[in-house]
């Protein structure tokens, strides 16, 4: 395998992971919900106002968690993006619902909200918005969709920790917190890392109760523990679904300097962006922030002119050690849902698949480092 | 929450656990499926003769793989003992499988393999024993039956690493490699951890490529990887099963001293027997290895006369500051399952859950620990 220079993506250490870690270790508790979870959830809900928080050890799993809240089974319809990770159809797939794939703006690979209505049936019971790149989508429209039709939202959040939208009432959101219920990531690749790791936000209040229920392997051990109940057992569905406290002390240590990292990141990305916004136009588009959202600087990308183009800067930035990297294949043509989906053209989703580039960010990343692959670019 | 002299588990550092963590950031390398990952898998398919193994965020991510990869559906029937722990049962609810509970011997909680014929039907799929205690069920007769029915095994070792099966040819087989799936769990409380963590085993060489296809979100990115086909993408069913390496790199620090773990807990193990075998039968009995079966030290256990004598021996423990600890609740007169259950009676599973109670038994458990504990227990 090919070392690189410059890689896309390095995990970090950002204080004091490794003594939570020890910390954990030494107070007797390393399995799930214990006082490093408890710690970060109620920092989560108190900093960011989600509802109920609970981790989980995968992104895909908060997925799964809200799709079992959601009460999708099979002759339902969930409308999410085709432009998204696998785990965020994945996990209403498994459920037995059918997915219906939106196609992705013009501008922005976000799930186009102004034809997200004309995709509702009487079936439909959930809509999906991924927020990519941490960028909001156009939440007015989708809530007041939801609202119209009795549907619950689930945001897939995965990439957008620490990022808001301003609503038309002037209010701004954080991303997580405006749907029934919010998914969030903590793998390697994002802002704030454990490794592998997730996060549940459970903001509609009547499914707290059951998201915990389903969060402990379907058992009421949590309210056991609590003295609610007086003794615990099998009363639902469920997984097993919280991480360690290894994974959660080790998070611990990153959200302390969440701060830090985050104005670290979007110094990269402001400087990506001031480096590439002289360059001419008509072999790649910088990244648009709609009106309504904000910048967390998950991801800087370039949507180039065609696909040869891409392949070419690809190419290029590897033959000087750097890597950068394209995703997603779309779902709705996969060879898993290929013969599922309804036969609708999704040509944004295509475009985005075949020309989007991701350039390399992380926390550790120089200046220097940008403004060398800046040169490369612009070549 | 009270706090003990003596815990009923107590997680523990064996040795470099810290430092390969360490080492794992240092490789810029904290998601799934890295270095550690691949170094605990080898170690146990070569020291146990498991076929691939694949390291899973729990033992219930592992047994919901096996239940995915056993292709139950709607209409099947899964054959599990009502006395095991929840997550059992769930894997295969998940896929929509109906569970028929079997009961535990008269004196072994494992299933009794001699009433096990007679729950088969035609729409029986799967066989699923569980080692209770880390103590082999009579595996020459489950997989006789299975054999017989053209059925899958699926064993539950959650419990049972480095334990074995002598056969009635004479082989000794670790547990988890006789079936034609084996699951184990590294969380906390089991002689080996990693917080909370698992692995699959997958015996049957036809289901590898499947197995880890599912075990990457249903994806072929593991092929990818490995230069087999050239774009991976959505090909299957699947989730986020794969742990960290933060969690593979703490398991590889167990791994490296296990035989010195082993040797502790036997130690202690053998220490309670001795110090209770010569007491009066009529109040409790002594936990039983069958001929086929060795003993991994998992767990050490009573089963008392009745409720009312292990209600009084966990309460005079606890005026001693020792937590001993009961469990399962039958899980066929659950509140979940209650109504789902056919009505058979299962006496032994309903015995155990009255009766058993397990002593503490931890690698920092001291010798003088196990002493004044059989001394309260004798009292």
């Amino acid at each position: 395998m090919q070392t690189y220079v410059i890689p896309f993506n390095k995990p970090f250490i950002a204080g004091r992971e490794l003594e939570h870690i020890t910390e954990a270790v030494a107070a007797g508790k390393l399995s799930g919900n214990g006082a490093f979870t408890k710690r970060c959830q109620v920092w989560f809900e108190e900093r960011y106002g989600f509802g109920k928080c609970l981790l989980t050890t995968s992104c895909t799993d908060a997925l799964e968690m809200a799709a079992m809240l959601t009460g999708v089974g099979p002759g339902d319809e969930v409308i999410m993006p085709s432009y998204t990770f696998v785990s965020t159809a994945l996990a209403f797939v498994r459920q037995g619902a059918k997915i219906v794939f939106a196609d992705s703006g013009a501008r922005h690979p976000n799930l186009d909200a102004s034809r997200l209505e004309e995709l509702v049936t009487e079936r439909t019971k959930v809509i999906v918005p991924v927020h990519y790149a941490g960028c909001a989508c156009d939440m007015d429209a989708i809530m007041g969709i939801a609202d119209r039709h009795g549907l619950k939202v689930v945001e897939d959040a995965a990439q957008a920790v620490d990022s808001w939208h301003v609503g038309k009432d002037g209010k701004k959101r954080a991303l997580g917190s405006i749907g029934h219920l919010g998914c969030f990531s903590f793998h390697e690749t994002k802002n704030i890392i454990a490794g592998e790791g997730g996060m549940l936000a459970v903001n509609d209040p009547s499914l707290a109760r059951r998201a915990e229920i389903i969060w402990e392997k379907g058992t009421n051990r949590a309210e056991f523990f609590r003295g609610e109940v007086n003794k615990y057992g099998w009363v639902d569905i469920g997984s097993s679904f919280l991480p360690s406290e290894l994974t959660a002390a080790f998070l611990w240590g990153q959200l302390e300097h969440l701060d830090a990292i985050q104005a670290k990141r979007k110094r990269l990305w402001e400087l990506y962006r001031e480096e590439l916004s002289g360059a001419p136009r008509d072999d790649f588009a910088l990244p648009e922030i709609p009106p309504w959202a904000t910048n967390n600087a998950h991801c800087f990308y370039l949507v180039c002119r065609d696909l040869d183009t891409r392949t070419r800067l690809i190419a290029r930035l590897k033959a000087q050690g750097i890597l950068a990297v394209f995703h997603y294949l779309p779902l709705h043509s996969s060879p898993f849902f290929a013969d599922k989906h309804d036969g609708r053209a999704l040509p944004n989703c295509d475009r985005y698949a075949d020309t989007l580039v991701r350039l390399p960010l992380y926390y550790e990343l120089g200046e220097d480092d940008v403004r060398r692959i800046c040169r490369i670019v612009l070549e």
